[in-house]
């Protein structure tokens, strides 16, 4: 590159002891080979510094969709770049790519949702997704509608509010906005549901939230967050029906719902959008980031209903919220080029088929000892490893089981994503059946050999 | 383009219906001729839907320090996204842009800042910053210290906390953290030093701060948050060697400084960062945003002292935040790029002298009837308009003064910022003397026509 980029191991690794990683322990990064440096990445594979290729089993971070080097996306950003390289959507001021966007996150959403603010995280989406809400019901004069119903096991982003937001466990020595967030119960069968069917579990769900919003009064609740899966809480499928029947409940109440479909949207479940297509419901709000860009570039979308926009934009309201790269051209012309390549090469339709195999035989993996839960739905899968099967005896956080295992399968060509006692995959959407058959069999190596040494 | 985007000025507008605007009256854009179309743009110029060619006054939004279509920015961008297109810095993953990156930031800021926290806007830097101290001050035990101290009239962002510690005026009808952030006096000499000399007016803010202090308790006080020059809140600078005794103070009191440099780093006022070669202060910690890549890219720095960073990243502490784009590789790469640049074509030096000149051009407006006060510095100026300039008596906010005199402009060739009754002006840093000069006299001829006309 004209402005040489040090790409060795060393040069990397000193350079990086002024870098913050996020979500990680960062003394135990002080220590010598405990960090890897990824130097390359094509397809569904990644390289490291010590020239390993290595099967990307988290997609960057549920979020390398199309694959990696995707000329298609690649040659878009430098030809929006030598068009337009950065005007901004402030004011009156608007730009083709931001607006063609807009209009085609409109067309793929569900029902009504047709008015997309722009942004750059999904914490951000999550967060302008608030401070909306809010101001649509001070414009029509229900100002005590400020409370948010979340769920334990929720992760909602990182800024101030979006922490408060997310499972409490994730805040944990750290600060978050007091008081105007509700945790309802985690929706997970398999560890909260004892002794019910899955049926009653839900029943019981439902029944939390409605005593919640009674308590609470719905004169003072704005909203319910919820992801269609929850994602980096463990990946958590809340019973079938759900989604439709906690739906109905807020409309009852007159609480908006939006999905966070930050994880879930672009094709990870087989469709652009899960809310209605996967799971029956049409929410008020859907955000979205990661798969919407495949991550090539910075960006995030808050498409909220026409309901909401009407009172929003109506004479007198002024909208008083805005991020400069809100927009940003080469980041909206990514993503145009990244939907109309999943279009093109009907990734999401393919996902039905490939992704199902990915769960399958992930959940083939259930038969080991150490496996306790195989859990999600096509290419979103979690693994739970447990001290006894039978009982679901969690291991203790300190034997950092799942992280021995994501070592053992990095060795072997693999990069998965511990997180305590759970291994989460979430690759690229464009593996072939060779590649999805060696991750499952990296993972039961992995595992069994774990399984030995404890 | 592959996926061909239709640039038509109706295309556009009609596509934009979908598009949720910042900062801006929605219902008003509804209206026919509301919205300007950017399309192209070029060194300090851009041209809308309709060819015309304009300079733009406002740097994309104080952002395109490099000017429009740097190819050694764009070159950058794209050979990165061929070599690495995204890996995230999560858990132990680095990538070498982003080390780079870190390390070059380490080197341009002012004393022991070293440690770099990576994001996508300006808000989300100034959020983290306040959750890195509020985590900084749990681990020492000292829980209490969560308080922030803002100022009336600054702009810290959007989200729902860098709103809270914004000027209240940016919140109404919106919401907005609760009980955190205690706005100090506004800093600005000429509207409220009514009957002091500067230096008197210096000591009562000084004085506000330190009871504000001693009321709230500096045991419950966190940091204090300041833009060098506040930049959206009306382009103020606080009288001269108030930062530096502000600084002073909230050393005493054990108060950390946060300079938020979204604007003002990267050459805007003749150096990479203002603080300390500008204002000769010394911060704990540095935000910035737009500048840092000139606007190509979407990327925010939080750059902490070895202080901080040594809390954090002790033995048993857990960063607990991140943001899935944190140190993207392109961005990362088109922030390198953007300063190799910087550095080669010696722009902060050069900014001296053309911003200079800039600004002294822009004072020279000050004769007109219309102009209050002309204040900011090199490439940041804002012109205030009066109804009586002997009295200083504010036109009411529906004349529309400043919208007035920047469509005025627009027609001549020249995109300016209208903020109620105040112009801004914040242009790319690579204008020419004559695009300086013919930028004042658009001015003097829009002011000249609107001051007619009323």
């Amino acid at each position: 590159m004209s402005h040489a980029i040090d790409i060795s191991t060393d040069g990397v690794l000193t350079s990086d002891t002024h870098l913050i990683q996020s979500f990680a322990n960062l003394n135990a990064l002080k220590q010598e080979d405990a960090r890897t440096v990824i130097v390359g990445a094509e397809g569904a594979h990644v390289t490291d510094s010590e020239g390993n290729r290595l099967i990307d089993g988290i997609g960057g971070l549920w979020c390398v969709n199309a694959g990696h080097k995707r000329q298609e996306i690649i040659s878009a950003i430098t030809e929006q770049l030598n068009t337009l390289d950065f005007y901004s959507t402030f004011y009156n001021f608007t730009h083709p790519a931001a607006a063609a966007l807009a209009r085609k996150l409109a067309e793929l959403a569900p029902g009504n949702l047709n008015a997309v603010y722009l942004s750059n995280s999904g914490s951000v989406a999550n967060d302008s997704a608030i401070r909306i809400l809010h101001h649509y019901y001070n414009r029509l004069g229900q100002s005590s509608k400020k409370l948010i119903l979340s769920r334990h096991g929720a992760y909602h982003g990182s800024t101030f509010l979006a922490m408060a937001m997310t499972t409490p466990a994730y805040s944990e020595g750290w600060s978050k906005a007091e008081g105007l967030v509700h945790h309802l119960r985690l929706p997970h069968y398999w560890r909260e549901g004892e002794g019910m069917s899955e049926a009653e579990f839900l029943d019981v769900l439902l029944e939390d939230a409605r005593t919640r919003i009674e308590n609470l009064g719905a004169e003072n609740i704005a909203c319910f967050i919820a992801e269609p899966i929850q994602g980096a809480g463990g990946v958590i499928v809340a019973p079938e029906g759900y989604h439709a029947r906690m739906s109905e409940l807020c409309r009852r109440y007159d609480i908006k719902y939006i999905a966070d479909e930050v994880v879930t949207s672009f094709g990870r479940l087989g469709h652009f959008f899960a809310s209605k297509d996967v799971f029956g419901m049409q929410p008020d709000i859907i955000t979205t980031a990661k798969g919407l860009t495949s991550g090539y570039q910075p960006l995030a979308a808050t498409i909220i209903s026409d309901e909401i926009h009407e009172v929003i934009s109506e004479d007198g309201a002024m909208f008083f919220h805005g991020m400069t790269y809100s927009g940003h051209p080469a980041a909206s012309a990514a993503a145009l080029a990244n939907i109309a390549l999943m279009e093109n090469d009907k990734i999401p339709e393919r996902v039905r088929t490939t992704g199902k195999r990915f769960e399958n035989n992930l959940r083939g993996l259930g038969d080991l000892e150490l496996v306790g839960e195989v859990r999600g739905s096509h290419f979103m899968m979690g693994l739970e490893f447990v001290k006894d099967k039978e009982k679901r005896t969690p291991f203790a956080v300190t034997e950092q089981v799942g992280q021995k295992v994501a070592q053992a399968a990095q060795k072997r060509g693999l990069i998965a994503r511990p997180l305590g006692n759970i291994l989460i995959l979430s690759p690229t959407l464009i593996m072939t059946e060779a590649e999805i058959d060696e991750t499952t069999d990296i993972l039961r190596e992995s595992i069994c050999e774990v399984q030995g040494s404890l």
